[in-house]
């Protein structure tokens, strides 16, 4: 089915949505399901006319539909202008090169022409990393076309993989028992390209928490010519040319392929659900089980009142989720020192659940809550509600006041946290604020939430994202965050790699 | 004791020498014992006359002594030209700057200048990462004097240090039970600063085997002003700063602190040796280990020369040293299951030993075999052998090439393997080639070593170096490995923090 021009994944059906809308109300009070609206039918009308004459190349079109679909990524501010048929800033052209070369004439044409280029994977970005917010010309470079894996390393654990390739390609890919382990919520849609460029976040809650640690080595097309870091497992030579392209968001260069560590498909696999009475004792036994060694595959804690919305929890007790997984050995002695380390904290465990991962099929691996979260918010411009979600690092000092900050800025409607990934020095918390939205003054106000909760993010000692990226939502946070030489290194290297700018404006630098 | 004129540490007494070098020609056969060379002894009138007048701040001297044993590293090509009373590229001043403001004015007035400043640590170097080896006058920044450690944040696991601070120091520095845990064979007189300067590699075998995973945030001082990271556990804010810091070599910024990630002292150690009839055996043993997701401390493998010349090996069998480490739980599950893996590849385990680092000093921790070896060293020149050490890393898939063909460049003397780290995707080999010296052409021999071995090394597949960086010995190979739009971009990056190109000018750019 054909991506629909607003909502995540194909055009949802009007009654399914009512149905969560409905459900959703009924958790948390938001939302005038009485008062529904409905989306702007796509009409070729909505896109604005291009700007800039098609090339004579034969991977690119001017065609509305196409341009429509590559406008936005999917925060709550792209939705909900999609949903009214506002698609002002539709890229001029679409191009869907098929390999490299193709890409560095592009990037040859876009240079010369100075029509700026922007690189899309899954276009799931939530922080405004795909849209073209700038003046003048611009050209969505989709690498769909880019999707294969190309080469298997078994020894090494290793494959080589296009960068437009999605979570289900990758997987589908790789020959039977080696995974990437590697699902973000996007996972469906996003692409390796993209977790690259944005550092994204993944699977594991502990160790390898993002795309970073299971890169092996990057090429990247720039106009100054083809980037290649050499297939390496470690390497103490020099700054490392692969973090220069990790979270450079298509600034610095067009990523096209990646060498990434792979893993056998685990077939021990355990996880507990641990309650909590109070959140706060959860928080002490993520603290301690990040601090163990013993590094759980899963170890995420949620509020009572996500676990509720989420997970079915009684809406009074936090839930820990810890997990183990490993394809040699049994995972019993992890669990069980893991358990003990909960229960000093007055964690009640639950029943043991085994995955014979082995037996599922991929798509059962993610076609969980988890990854159908996305399809949910698919109802909130209809149902007149605004979310955001504001997703951080800290140092385990500095959290209490933080979380304490965070909820307090999400009164006006319903605020949930997850800790979603955790380090010996601090979590990653996950906060989700749902309010209701003024008709009309949706965007006005999503920019005043995002505002106000990254300003007591930033004051408080947060990074400004830890895996969402920066985008064009987080850009005056980023600036502020990031170290004044830094960014004066980050614009010259820039500036050599892409004279005429051309490469995602606006982003980074 | 002062540092000696040429040795590793003090002056080193003769007869002791002489019975270290007596004992390596008894097992290797090589060497003249009884042609025995003694060292040139130190006079003011070895070094050249500084070219610089010293500046009006109190931390710069223009001493003859104090100039000559900043003027190199530890390589052999260091070693044998101090000992020879060659100090042609002493630095014209030594500057020991008490804090950040001196450091600031010392770049300040090194700019204005144009005289060259070289940061150096411990002065552990052993690729001409610190020698003067270019035109025009050079300062010595000594941040010998910055050691203390600031701050700690126990219930984060975190320490802010001075980057001056040697290994002793930084554990000495920390409140009792928190160790850095990273000990790398320099650790008596290597610093914070030089480790993230060169991204050197510690204690842990596996995992976080490198300073970079280490470090939480760094502070620099550039040219363009102060460079300071955020504190956090995990970002995915755009590029890593620290990642552009990690690796700079001095040419980018001066490190002046930074929090690292530290650990409470194990109470539960234990290791075990494992000998292998085959040298292919170990290897699959590591491999497997390596792949488990047991992530021990320790996963040495000695080849059966090495185990004999280092650890008392029988000479015929490949040693295998294999650890696990906690602060919090018993580690038996661990070991029993390495020990099972290890089986299947006919690997005979010896006795465990436990060990009770909590009742030992600090200073037994290191002073063991390894830190003791490069005083060892010191034996070399009298002697008349030429020793080099060459350390890689590479995929599995191609180690067992790169690997014969490392041993076959070593031939006219004694090559020796270790496995000093491990991944999942591949090993981190360290080599050590001793060769009979040609008296007077030792530097020539020595440079021919080199660039074979290093040829090699890059011809299939390697890194140039997983831990004892670029400098000035591994530059013309470095720049082969690299990415050329890298090298542009990392040009650009010095230019900018940099223009008068006065920080540690001929390293990495």
């Amino acid at each position: 089915m054909p991506k629909s021009h607003w909502a995540w994944g194909p055009e949802p059906a009007e009654p399914e949505l009512r149905e969560i809308a409905r459900l959703f109300t009924e958790h948390t009070g938001l939302g005038e399901p009485d008062a529904w609206e409905r989306p702007v039918p796509f009409s070729p009308g909505l896109v604005p006319a291009s700007r800039v004459p098609v090339p004579a190349l034969p991977f690119c079109t001017a065609d509305p539909y196409e341009r429509a679909v590559r406008t936005y990524g999917q925060a709550y501010r792209d939705l909900i202008r999609a949903y009214r048929g506002d698609f002002a800033n539709a890229p001029d052209l679409v191009a869907l090169p098929r390999d490299e070369d193709e890409i560095a004439r592009l990037l040859e044409w876009a240079s010369g022409q100075g029509v700026a280029v922007v690189p899309r994977g899954g276009g799931t970005s939530v922080v405004g990393g795909v849209e073209a917010r700038f003046d003048g010309p611009s050209l969505c470079l989709d690498l769909g076309r880019m999707n294969r894996v190309l080469e298997v390393d078994r020894e090494s654990q290793a494959a080589l993989v296009e960068a437009g390739a999605t979570g289900p390609e990758i997987n589908a890919g790789l020959p039977g028992g080696l995974q990437l382990r590697f699902f973000p919520q996007s996972y469906e849609f996003s692409t390796l390209g993209g977790w690259i460029a944005t550092r994204a976040g993944g699977h594991f809650a502990t160790l390898h928490t993002h795309i970073d640690d299971l890169v092996e080595s990057i090429r990247a097309s720039t106009p100054a010519g083809m980037w290649e870091s050499r297939r390496l497992p470690g390497s103490g030579a020099g700054p490392s040319p692969d973090r220069w392209l990790l979270g450079s968001e298509g600034a610095l260069g067009v990523i096209t392929r990646a060498w990434v560590r792979v893993h056998r498909r685990p077939v021990h696999k355990v996880s507990v659900p641990v309650r909590f009475a109070e959140w706060v004792a959860g928080v002490a036994a993520v603290h301690d089980l990040a601090q163990s060694g013993l590094h759980p595959a899963n170890c995420r804690l949620l509020d009572a009142r996500e676990a509720a919305l989420t997970s079915g929890g009684d809406g009074r007790h936090a839930l820990l989720i810890v997990g183990f997984e490993s394809a040699v050995h049994p995972v019993d002695a992890w669990m069980s020192r893991a358990l003990e380390i909960v229960s000093w904290h007055g964690g009640v465990a639950g029943a043991a659940r085994q995955d014979q991962s082995q037996d599922q099929s991929q798509d059962q691996v993610w076609k969980g809550a988890f990854t159908r979260m996305p399809y949910l918010r698919n109802a909130y411009p209809g149902l007149g509600v605004i979310a955001e979600t504001i997703e951080t690092a800290v140092t385990w000092d500095r959290f209490p006041a933080l979380h304490e900050a965070v909820m307090a800025e999400g009164e006006a409607g319903t605020t949930t946290c997850r800790l979603a990934f955790a380090y010996p020095d601090g979590p990653a918390p996950y906060y989700t604020i749902i309010v209701p939205a003024e008709k009309g003054a949706e965007l006005e106000q999503w920019d005043d939430l995002k505002r106000r909760v990254s300003e007591t993010v930033l004051r408080m000692g947060g990074t400004i994202t830890h895996h969402h990226a920066v985008g064009r939502d987080h850009r005056p946070f980023y600036d502020r965050q990031r170290p004044d030489p830094f960014a004066l290194a980050l614009k010259a290297a820039k500036t050599a790699l892409d004279p005429q700018g051309v490469l995602n404006p606006g982003v980074l630098i």
